[in-house]
């Protein structure tokens, strides 16, 4: 640690970086580090003298406001908390100047004293998914790779409030349904979100507050983007024509439907567990009287989820419906064949077998 | 009926005609005039000749284009299924004119032959909930009314797929989470809604197809109106930026919504009644154990409902979730104070009572 502090190691606290400073906090209080107390003293003074021991994350960090912002709070809140904290940058060599891009962020981490500062570069291939998708199975792939290579128990990714709005609207748009709503998680095993409840515009006001400058990335005006158009037309008209907080209220109701289909997804497979039965050829049974007394949210997902499971196929919504109305509109039907799957009413069973 | 019909009375079958009939078909299929065969040939024999017997159907009618697409498909059906369509026109005499434009579509309704036609003329009293609100709350009552009078066991609502969008862009925008994204429901209670799968173009449509000619309501390009911008507006940025189909893509999320928030909403009230237990001073006990053995989404439900249907009071989601970390964070907290209602852990108990 460094005796005397340069303006950005010892900024003022204002409002964004109390803020900022609290999102990281309570997303650092859930890990083990903080747990080392539990141990005594002793375990807690042996952590400290030796780098193997104690919890260490990793900033996921482009350079950006919002990573910049999350590296220079967690930097100050991990070592408060008992954990050690440092960062991972990606080089996607997307862009011209990727590799200066990337030295400068991890230039800008060691200044903050995270350790240590991994530069990952990364080769994006080609993808079913897009340029953007390809980009994120890179980045992930690299985040994996970091934590085996230093130990980490996690990588902290700098998601904001204005993120998660987006990512709603976009999973609207597509209108595949509550899943495509439910947003990002806070954690996803490895991976926590600190500052999913924290405007954009206060990212970049800690980033000031401290004297860090941050990178802006050109992809983030380029309109061929849908989440740039999002961003820049359909949030501002949103906030102009139904009143301000959109963002805040989009990212509400991710929260709620995060948990209201978490909730029907753990039902579903406790109750397909209770329903199934299996037979020898691979055939797999669905108990008629079950489904019927199910509520059409849960028996639609128990249908999907034997299904996706059994056969690694996943079914459209109106082939879940087809298959639901041998049970509810039930007069006889013939066998169903789905892509990937044949379904008949026998004895009282739904039978699944391949197609 | 008239043996020789009007252009408007025998509309060649157009793709938007041949849409609205069918969703008039399905929506009157599930009605009980479909079922007088079942009591044999005599009882329904009696039904034609007699209008007291027999199901009568309102279609609720504006005279815009919505209404008026509904009015005529529904004189089609009605009669093939066996039941009798009348309308019921409320002027609210919000407007000049408004008398007028009621007697215009009562005319109308009588072209094509509904029977019968009720005008009930309203007075909007001033409201809490708003100009919108009133006009709305007075219009349900002159339904119900005109149920009464007529011996109607349903009335027929035109909202259409593009209303249903609207309203879950509404409801997004205040935020107030799933509740708010279910839109509008194909039946609530006796009001049906057979064209919420229909494009509102495809109404227009219809109309011009069938020779009738919709009022255009002034009301519904006043931007004064949230609603009125969602439509110009926001779906219109919406469509041009995320790409065609959100609409038909807000519609299917709103629907997997509904169905989701009733099994959650079901499976609360079912597991509440396990859970509580009531003393004679008006205290109600929910059983902590069984609330942590739930997950979140209907932990939070399950304190919501019994808090509404003992004390009257709807709980705001922070003060929800105030209770429930009496349960998942309990580190000896105090009694909690909420409006109406206090709430304490005790023996293993929550324990409610008036605040």
């Amino acid at each position: 640690m460094h005796a005397s502090g340069s303006p950005e190691r010892r900024p003022r606290l204002t409002p964004p970086i109390a803020d900022v400073r609290r999102a990281v906090r309570d997303a650092l209080s859930g890990l083990d580090g903080a747990g080392l107390d539990g141990e005594g003293p002793d375990a807690a003074a042996e952590a400290d003298d030796d780098p193997r021991f104690g919890v260490l994350v990793l900033v996921g960090l482009s350079g950006g406001a919002d990573s910049l912002a999350l590296a220079g709070a967690t930097a100050f809140e991990a070592p408060r908390a008992g954990i050690r904290a440092g960062a991972v940058i990606v080089d996607h060599g997307l862009q011209a100047g990727s590799a200066e891009v990337a030295e400068a962020a991890a230039a800008q981490a060691k200044a903050l004293d995270l350790d240590p500062v991994v530069v990952v570069r990364v080769e994006v291939a080609a993808s079913a998914d897009g340029p953007e998708g390809a980009a994120r199975a890179a980045r992930y792939a690299a985040f994996e790779r970091a934590m085996d290579d230093t130990g980490a128990s996690h990588v902290l990714l700098a998601h904001t409030l204005d993120d998660q709005a987006e990512t709603v609207l976009l999973g609207l748009a597509r209108g595949s349904g509550p899943t495509s709503l439910r947003g990002m998680a806070r954690e996803t095993g490895p991976y926590l979100r600190p500052l999913l409840g924290i405007r954009r515009l206060t990212t970049r006001q800690f980033c000031a507050d401290s004297g860090l400058v941050a990178w802006e990335d050109p992809h983030n005006t380029d309109p061929s983007f849908t989440r740039v158009r999002v961003r820049s037309t359909v949030l501002p008209v949103l906030e102009a024509e139904l009143g301000p907080g959109v963002a805040e209220a989009l990212a509400r109701t991710a929260e709620q439907l995060r948990e209201d289909s978490d909730a029907l997804d753990g039902l579903a497979l406790e109750w397909a567990l209770e329903l199934t039965s299996q037979d020898a050829e691979g055939a797999v049974a669905l108990d008629v009287r079950g489904l019927a007394a199910d509520p059409p949210a849960l028996r639609q997902r128990i249908i999907r989820l034997v299904v996706q499971n059994e056969f690694g196929v996943s079914l459209e919504r109106v082939h879940t419906l087809a298959v639901a109305e041998l049970i509810t509109d039930w007069h006889g039907q013939k066998a169903l064949t789905l892509p990937g799957v044949r379904v008949v009413r026998q004895n009282g069973l739904l039978v699944f077998t391949p197609a």
